[in-house]
């Protein structure tokens, strides 16, 4: 998917809004237990309910390969079922010598035919291109993440005075430029959203932590959006598990129409 | 696995070498493509070569991955077939904010019960803590890679003075100690190998980039090697794929036969 083809997404549905199908099995409703594929059967009514409003899914991957091969299935048959249009990211944090991540590439991007995959950019230039040899493919490199260990490594202070992040984010400009590398930056930092745009002011940021963890909406928008959209907000946990009855669904609908009016408003102010 | 397993499975066998099962559908003999499972009846001589040689085995997770469900089962069995003596690492490069690596740690540890897994440390102590929930289970955090792109952050220079994966290296032993956490420190870097046994003098390394990568064993061993083995040192392609033939099984034996020869003086010099 093309860069001008997710801000029409974003236009035309006033929102930026990413839903994480972070399918827990044990926080499903129980009655789809009984089904064949629980965690497909999630999904799909939370596809349905939300498709509408979002112009990303993005699926943690962690969920899926803890069921071991049934749970692969179950991330095939979702990744399918999510409608052409809407932005596709596999939340994989990979990243490993070249052979190692083209193969990482292929499981995503070839087998799977996910738009965009995480990367973790400890180990370099060339644990990251491997995902650059696809047209209209994206890699979404950790820039400044949404928890707390974040500190530890992220936020260091390099000899040259930059922060380890923001040396990440200029170096990874070298690799690829703004129609195939996003950023995750975590909404649990507002207070550096607006250096960080200076930094890369015309990539898309995936911002993560906004609800369960706590980040601010409004501060995020307002510092993060820019004249081609250039935010994916993502919400998990605040969407998909609103409600734990037969209405999983219509409350999840309502959770994520909840969050687009808010984002209708920072899209037009 | 205990650390004093892990010394005697190296005083028996006089041996540190970890078989890489980098098993490449592409590059394994053609004859096995017809069997029901090629990646996995691969598997199963190349261990029954070389298990009698070798103290790990170290499955590369993306190999598997790039196969979908189907190299999923694949994995499964082969690290069912692997004799439990043998210490075993999802070289999987994991890492993420806390409810996900416990679910990579459950993917791994429980479901898999692999004793081990290679961690990126990018995203902190929260991201590889979850890891360290288990008895006698592993993290392998990566320190110096075996990569050209380790330059890129790993040895950037710290306002502090130190290179980023010192930082590593001194930070992590807060979170666990050389009965949990190992590091990968790259055979492509003997340099650095006395001033990373400094700081981790006790811990032991895992040493990829032998072989197919140019890293040099004597030095390495010199160096890296402490009163409790403190090495574990891969090879994959330079033995798994050493012939593309019918004795593929003895040819990778003969191969890691002469690694474990020239491990026996480093062990007793």
């Amino acid at each position: 998917m093309t860069k001008s083809e997710i801000f029409t997404q974003i236009r035309q549905k006033e929102s930026y809004l990413c839903v994480g199908l972070d399918t827990d099995i044990q926080k499903i409703p129980p009655h789809l237990l009984k089904e064949k594929d629980p965690i497909f059967a999630f999904n799909q009514q939370i596809i349905d309910a939300t498709a509408a409003y979002c112009v990303a899914y993005k699926l943690n991957i962690a969920f899926y390969e803890s069921l071991g091969a049934k749970g692969w299935e179950s991330l095939e048959k979702t990744l399918a079922y999510i409608p052409p249009n809407i932005f596709t990211i596999a939340d994989a944090k990979r990243g490993d010598i070249g052979n190692t991540s083209a193969l990482y590439a292929k499981a995503f991007f070839e087998n799977m035919n996910f738009d965009s995959i995480t990367v973790a950019p400890y180990m370099g230039i060339d644990s990251v291109t491997p995902f650059l040899q696809y047209d209209n493919k994206w890699v979404i490199l950790l820039g400044l993440t949404s928890n707390e260990g974040s500190a530890d490594f992220q936020r260091l202070r390099l000899e040259s005075g930059e922060y380890l992040y923001e040396k990440v984010l200029k170096a990874s400009q070298q690799w690829a430029n703004d129609e195939q590398m996003m950023y995750v930056v975590g909404a649990t930092h507002p207070e550096t959203f607006k250096q960080i745009r200076e930094i890369v002011p015309n990539h898309f940021l995936l911002v993560p932590g906004y609800g369960a963890q706590g980040g601010d909406l409004q501060t995020v928008s307002k510092l993060g959006l820019n004249s081609e959209g250039g935010l994916l907000v993502n919400s998990s946990r605040g969407i998909i598990f609103a409600s734990n009855g037969k209405d999983f669904g219509n409350v999840a609908q309502k959770e994520a129409k909840k969050i687009v009016a808010e984002m209708k408003i920072y899209l037009h102010s």
